[in-house]
């Protein structure tokens, strides 16, 4: 096949050409027919190509291609040199560069003959073909080499020049110069220029680069490429678009892809003024954190504790450093690349991390580090950047993502075909804000523990965990509700009314316990205990693989003053918001880490006890609903018998992928680098939802769960619940809704937006 | 209802008095009906009594009960006193104890007049059923009271006494008498006595308790109860039935119960000279042992690393304790029950411990411990009972069980109507002898890390995981590989061509190395590597779950030179087993751990690749097949695809269980106790296979797996594999072959048999 785009007339093209003209020539063609001026082109296919250099001068096919060189010439006009140039759908890496002034062929049996400049040019831009890679592929089956297409064009007369259609850091309509480029020439007619800008926007809905050339004060269009730009630059192109009517605000909705939107959901550093970089690493994991420099997991702890800020700054990590990593903002490695294990577990657990920092050293005695050429001692201010690599002196003021501007337009429109909920797991009235102004629907996911993140609260567990008598355990429990209510009582107040799922206590009781010497002396005379004898009973709480232990319902069962001392916080603090504020309370409460119909009836049991001994009542404005987590393979399967004892399931898929794969998220990191390499995965089952493993039994559990009670509601909590990827196939469960952290809101409502539309 | 077994005549029964009459009632309607003489009887339900008591004397009824109680009187005598018993088919504590010289009603009125002595008897009799507790019921919904029964019966000149049909600890048929009672009345007729037992016992087919009285140089057979014999008595009788004809090779195989074997199937304490126990404990998980005293997990691994035994002495154990209770060849604890760590553990791993030590006291720093009177330093041997909980001082001679006599009998019977096969998990040569005469048809797991367990293997697994370059490493390759071609070489001539499934290097790397600040001193010494150095090296390599962690298939991908090693020593092993014995070698090679079709495909391509440049092919006397271990949810999903890679699927069910319930086996003990207290468990699922849970999935892999490939095999590996109540649910999925340790062979060869009979 080969078509021709004449010097002087709109082109047309049957049905089978228009499927086989593509990439930068589907351009040409596009904005000939729209009426925009272009470079007269003629586009043929290597099948048509073979068969022209077959056929005989004087044939038919052969005749058609000369004629199809005479429409390059302008009416009355010499013949032009020519320009040969490859275009292909995929973006291909090697290709033939472009070839310019090819003369054109004196006679006519010269057309399609390879020893001339012409046809020779074209074998060589076809035979390109052959040494190209593609630089990104999905593969459906197409046969690309359909695909591999040249274009011969009358040369210009003026040198052509790109010009950019958008800004791709602002998403304003061009023209402008590309990055990195010289700047425009002055143009004759640069209304012509913005028009073509404009007309090009609206023929692809994308960032283009045009290539062009003026001609006696008109713009010739020879070709366009697509080009990546920010996501801010994609937003504001995308509202700009629906209010010119070229999209509907649903089709401003799915062109904007979700997982672009992480680039402006994290703190970053603001303002110009950042000094030098001490050093530069690479950056593994997007944000930017500050806070003070420890050197262990337990210096990390004891600032969390405190509720301060800081940085882990390690040789590399392992998994010993699971604790610190989760305690700090941020992470910073001398060594370690992209697939490290402190790369690995930051991104997952969403703190920014740079890693692979060369010029840093630390001191063998984990007091100081050299960072370039000055030195910090524990404890001192420094600012990662886990987008740019950089590290910075002090602690630089960081700019906290909000939604407003065209994010805020988009996901409005987005709202609108959005029937899933999205709600977030938090604990703190800070973050519930944060998360309402990101448009949460309500809290997912509180995890009960973390009320206990505090020194004082920390002693009063470990009192209650150690008491030597009833009195002692009394008083420590009493505390904790106390302090607990409190924090209750603030939370519902922020929500107002919406649902708020609150986890009754998960991990094993023994990561409330002291770890190092120090800390083990302190808290055994702090608690009246003798330090062997303190040491002895951790000794025998240790356990071989903490994920698998005693945790989640397993403690509420074999330590119902817990979960007593658990419900009378929330009732006590639902009780303090109505009173105080005169709002509802939608509470969940939601039992951890069950694997059978029995355990979560025990606990179901035990809890409307409770209730009913406080006097507990469903009301207007408190209503209560008990319901699990479904995060144990054991649990999917048997979902039919669990269903009849619940009001809702929530998903924990970071649990139930450790378990359905055998594998510890903390550890895997050993071995999931060789994995991508050898491409044993399709991608960390971490990141995105294992469909096909995970994804069957959350399906089953679905399934069987509401055959038994139809009115079950269905919730996913887990980092998969703000990965857009995992996001489309829980749409296609029919979910209730879904529960992330509340920077990732923004890609939920867009991703279960495109799902749904 | 009510039916007579009359003083003159053989008793006859309706199909509805058959139903009801049960217990102790049935069997003197049984013997009474076999033509032996029994004291008259008359049975009643509660039913019928009620009626009987409302009925108006006169009425037919009344009546009828009248002339019942005139049946007791044999012809032409005045009539006697009677007695009256319970008589129920579930066995009951609390029962009114049998009332005797009850005066029979003087009057027909008085015959149901509760206010005279039989009326009064009666009714006390079934009232004594509402305060009884039944001992043992399996809950099948029957109505219990309907099974409520009282016999009247004449009261005999005679004191009756109590015989036992068959010895009660060698199956000999009796008349014996009952343990702990005085000894049997000289009998006027002994034939007639052992004619009883003998018709009791063709009857009954069980060891009864048969209460009887001499009347005039008669026997009058009055009542009977099944009593408990020990498994080897129950094992003769079988055998004497058979011989007799009262039962068929079939009917002995189906009566054995398969949990009893246990009892003889650990070594035991031989000889009576056994000298006075230095302590008594409880006997909590059952076998003999006798070893060196350890007082730390580490010195229990260096025993073993020596293959010599030890006994690991504690207070109490915990989760750091589960190396060493591996490593140990028993345990003995200070502290505990039933359902302490070390119980749960013990009896899980088929480890012989005393617990509960109540006079045992260990030195604080751990050098000696004091048993009763005795001290002991660490190393000193002792030797422990866990059947009967009694700890010797040195090492008492142990008898190995040995299949033979009776049991040798019943099994060789058993195999006749079995077609699954057994195989069993060693890896020793002596172990697979044992196992052989055992019956074993095969290895089904033979655990290929368990050949590193020696110092000098371990040395060389160190040098190589830490070698500086590559001529270390390959050095320290070579030599594992000709230690274990060595191992294999032996293991495969024992077995002469039958299958043999070797298990790829499954657990962490970690696990070989060192623990202590001692060993790791040496460690490093004889590594050449600064203690710093190496420290470091480790912290890197721990791991936050191991279960979860860097093994299995895992390390097979991430470290091909293991897999390169094992492949070539296996390869080695075989020829040499070829060419020395001239026996065939039939090899099964199982990747563990996996968890998708591309990693069992990556580990097969890898060993083939290894096979070829080997130049090893399938001949008549070496075949190998590789097939994968299902032990995690993941792989039974994906079976269908995993199956296409893969000769044979072999179930790891420990593993299986640990993930799907999302338990660690090692911390479980935290909370079992309370679970199974609190009734949340049917039973320990490390015991006995959940059917609807870990079972659902089995079923699921298997159905997917023979999908993809109806060649494929199936078998069971893990403990559950030697669980009678497991082996039943596992014959119901037709698998191909089960495999356990060798002991728990008797156990799987009758269970299966009985499942397939």
């Amino acid at each position: 096949m080969f078509a021709i785009a004449p010097a002087n007339e709109r082109p047309l093209l049957s049905r089978e050409q228009e499927r086989l003209v593509v990439g930068k020539a589907a351009w040409v063609f596009a904005m000939a027919r729209s009426g925009q001026r272009v470079c007269p082109t003629i586009c043929i296919t290597r099948e048509a190509w073979e068969a022209v250099k077959s056929a005989k001068p004087g044939s038919p096919l052969h005749t058609n291609w000369v004629a199809a060189l005479f429409k390059l010439v302008p009416k009355g006009e010499e013949p032009p040199q020519l320009v040969v140039r490859t275009a292909a759908q995929t973006h291909m890496a090697g290709l033939a560069r472009v070839r310019g002034k090819v003369d054109a062929p004196k006679r006519e049996s010269d057309a399609a003959d390879t020893s001339k400049p012409l046809g020779r040019a074209i074998d060589r831009a076809f035979e390109s073909y052959l040494h190209g890679t593609p630089v990104w592929t999905i593969d459906t089956g197409r046969d690309l080499s359909l695909e591999q297409i040249v274009l011969v064009q009358a040369a210009t007369e003026q040198k052509p020049f790109s010009i950019l259609t958008r800004s791709t850091s602002t998403g304003e309509l061009g023209p402008f110069k590309l990055q990195g480029q010289p700047e425009l020439p002055q143009l004759a007619n640069p209304v012509a220029a913005k028009q073509l800008c404009r007309k090009m926007d609206a023929l692809s809905g994308a960032h283009m680069v045009c290539l062009v050339a003026e001609d006696k004060g008109e713009l010739v269009f020879l070709s366009a490429r697509p080009v990546q730009a920010n996501i801010s630059a994609n937003l504001e192109a995308a509202i700009d678009r629906v209010s010119n009517g070229d999209w509907t605000p649903r089709k401003a909705v799915s062109e904007i892809d979700p997982a672009q939107l992480p680039q402006i959901l994290h703190p970053r550093l603001t303002g110009k003024k950042r000094g030098t970089p001490l050093s530069n690493g690479l950056g593994v994991s997007p944000g930017a954190a500050s806070g003070a420099i420890v050197f262990s997991s337990e210096d990390a702890s004891r600032y969390r504790a405190r509720g301060k800020d800081c940085i882990l700054v390690s040789v590399e990590t392992g998994p010993s450093d699971i604790e610190g990593m989760q305690a700090a903002a941020g992470i910073l490695t001398a060594r370690g690349g992209i697939t490290s294990h402190a790369a690995v577990i930051a991104r997952v657990t969403g703190k920014p991390c740079v890693a692979g920092v060369r010029t840093m050293s630390i001191d063998p005695d984990h007091t100081k580090v050299r960072l370039g050429e000055r030195e910090f001692l524990a404890g001192a201010e420094i600012t990662i950047d886990g987008g740019t690599g950089e590290v910075y002196a002090g602690a630089l003021p960081l700019s906290q993502p909000k939604i407003g501007g065209a994010l805020g337009t988009l996901l409005d429109w987005a709202d609108g075909s959005r029937t899933i909920e999205v709600r977030t797991n938090v604990e703190t009235e800070e973050s519930a804000r944060i998360a309402l102004s990101f448009g949460a629907e309500g809290i997912g996911l509180a995890r009960s523990e973390h009320m206990f993140f505090s020194t004082e609260r920390m002693v009063a567990l470990r009192r209650m965990i150690f008491s030597q008598n009833d009195r002692d355990r009394k008083q420590a429990l009493d505390g904790l509700v106390e302090y607990q209510a409190d924090d209750y009582a603030r939370l519902f107040s922020t929500m107002e009314g919406l649902p708020i799922t609150v986890r009754l206590f998960d991990p094993p009781l023994h990561e409330f316990l002291p770890r190092s010497e120090e800390e083990l002396e302190d808290a055994a005379a702090s608690l009246g205990l003798e330090t062997e004898r303190l040491r002895n009973r951790l000794e025998r709480m240790a356990e071989v693989n903490p994920m698998l232990g005693h945790r989640g319902c397993r403690l509420a069962i074999s330590h119902p003053e817990i979960l007593d001392m658990q419900i009378r916080a929330l009732i006590a603090g639902a009780r303090a918001a109505i009173d105080a504020h005169d709002i509802q309370v939608n509470l969940e409460i939601m039992v951890p880490f069950v694997s059978s119909a029995r355990e979560v009836n025990w606990v179901r049991t035990k809890i409307l006890q409770l209730m009913e001994r406080l006097g507990v009542n469903q009301t207007e404005s408190f209503k209560f609903s008990i319901g699990t987590m479904i995060e144990l393979p054991r649990a999917a399967l048997r979902a039919y018998d669990i269903a009849k004892h619940v009001d809702f399931f929530s998903f924990g898929t970071n649990d139930l992928t450790q378990t359905t794969f055998g594998i510890s998220r903390d550890d895997a990191p050993a071995f999931l680098a060789t994995y991508q390499r050898r491409g044993l995965y399709d991608a960390d089952p971490f990141v995105t939802i294992d469909k096909k493993g995970v994804g069957e039994l959350i399906k089953i559990a679905i399934q069987r769960g509401k055959e038994a009670n139809p009115d079950l509601k269905i919730g996913i909590c887990g980092e998969h619940a703000g990965d857009p990827e995992s996001l489309r196939f829980f749409a296609g469960l029919n979910v209730d809704y879904v529960s992330c952290s509340p920077y990732r809101l923004p890609i939920a409502r867009l991703a279960l937006a495109q799902s749904q539309n």
